[in-house]
């Protein structure tokens, strides 16, 4: 008996802005910066997925990576790419900030019910070449 | 005598979408996909800039690599990063679509001045991992 | 009137081996090493297909992207993808090896009609981090 | 005291194919797709060893990366590299498929003894920018 | 309440070498081989900082990435790049080599008391495309 | 007949400064900023040769890269390898600077005659994520 880990990366591209309804502009501007910019601004994201559990003994499968694929496209990246993450997503509440950590505790949600019997280990998700977030479900 | 070639990166990250205003909406959804998107989806762009001259006998620098991308961030990716690139920036027609195409194209235009007496060689803009286009100026 | 050049990456994983028929098991060995494996080895191979135009002044575009892409998986990728490059693919002569410098120039042949009117200007294929070839159909 | 851990990357590049010989044709398609392609298929894979100890007091070394490289050549890339994994290691049984997931726990057994004293932590195996694995021994 | 996990990654360039002053040449060569040449050598380092924490339930930050940032580039970046690791930085003791190990403890520490009352999870460090290093404060 | 371009990619580790002997050290900083640090600094500098040339027709080889390579490490990457750029190595002369642009052109000459009567058609030099140089023998 061995457990191991699969990770499965799809990606998919959109528009944001984080910004607080409740705040002025200027305290929006302090505290998000340009990250504030009314007119949006977008990134290339990147998603991976990690599965755990032990390999199938015939198909050497901890799952299907092309049913994670699956899953992960039908669930989460069909609907972020080319997307505005704060308008067009109906698992993003509009009161949430859509920052990277929000998004993988959002998308780990959407994802766990689907992938059973099969368990969710990680979402990792990547918005630029400096800024990552990962969320384990605890 | 010999003439090198040096290239500097800079990244932005920025929204649009490709809508021509001419078109009903069936014909953008239709020419544009997904990239016709009415909120808009974002990009985290690479842009690499290439001069070519002799490397100063002194220095060993065909050009200053900090100089040059002083001038690519003024001129290029402060007004770029965190904008939407159809709305904000002065130097993008609104009658052009945002294409990474067009973009070299107005980029180059950008820095041509900025960059003499040092020559400018070739404007390069990834916009994802799967495409890129070039301009030479020709 | 400007010049824009819009590359495309597509993506296949294959099985090789380099062999010449007429040499002995000897020479082989001695001329392509490991390369030489009588039960074949393999790679993840990246494809960059290059076309050069003038962007439609309309669209943007050089070419559109997508319709590049299903060209690509057309004619190159879904042939090649999960294949025996010296086995599989009707466009690979049996009495040809399938280096990477003889790739680029059958995937150039394939290419070249169905991208009409459109310009090809480069077909590049990397083979590892630590070689790929380039072909401008010259 | 204090606990780092050291990865070490090498590469090898292989050919491969999913085939349960106990299933008829229609069942290894449907279930492997074009990984069961009877002529094989192959990949550049990417495999990371991380062990996990203090930091000599003098060296400064978890463990000799250098060493640690030999080790990983000696005993797994130096016999998967240009080879076809279902065909020709003698550390993988031939009833065991050749995923990512069953590899790395392969690798693991056959590196476990050879780094002893120090403490094998994680095998990660990147087989495509799309998939990996990863066994920590549990 | 769920706990996530941002990422945060800042690079340097940076000279060293691997020297024992109270062994001799030879056995410095024969431990440290060409990593020991007295004229020093170099990379180019990347810094990965991980902290963990419940976003917040307004800004949805973990913590403020540019906040991350400043820190990382005040406390360490800013002092290790362009520097020789061996004699210009204050928080390296001259007794302690600068193995990639070494640095993330000494690094951990810089961090630690400037992070709070965030909680810091882990420093890893790239020193090239093969090796990296890993602490997480145990 | 068909031209084709192979390249191979080697990598070395380094340290150097920028230091103009003749100028004062006001001068030296003020040109070379955080280059000119009296300790030096250092890069993983990847290097990539191209050649060009018609592939045999019976190998497919446009040069054997396993050749090219080995001309790559022996009259250029094992002396700059772990080495002092400005101290350490012969055909780097003192009073040049050891810029990108420069060592291409430096590398360039090193590498021609050895290649012959394979034609070499650029050498490229990536110094960091952000900067690279090219040299094509004009």
């Amino acid at each position: 008996m061995a457990l191991a880990y699969l990770t499965r990366v799809e990606r998919f591209n959109a528009a944001h802005k984080l910004w607080v309804h409740d705040w002025s502009d200027e305290k929006n501007f302090e505290v998000f910066g340009k990250c504030a910019n009314k007119n949006w601004h977008g990134h290339n994201y990147t998603l991976l997925v990690t599965v755990k559990g032990e390999p199938d003994p015939i198909t050497g499968f901890v799952m299907d990576a092309k049913k994670l694929s699956n899953i992960m496209r039908e669930k989460v990246t069909e609907k972020l790419d080319h997307s505005n993450l704060n308008l067009d997503v109906d698992f993003i509440p509009k009161y949430l900030q859509a920052t990277t950590e929000n998004l993988t505790i959002l998308i780990w949600k959407e994802l766990e019910q689907s992938i059973r019997p099969y368990r969710l280990h990680c979402v990792k998700l990547v918005e630029t070449e400096n800024i990552y977030a990962e969320y384990y479900g605890e």
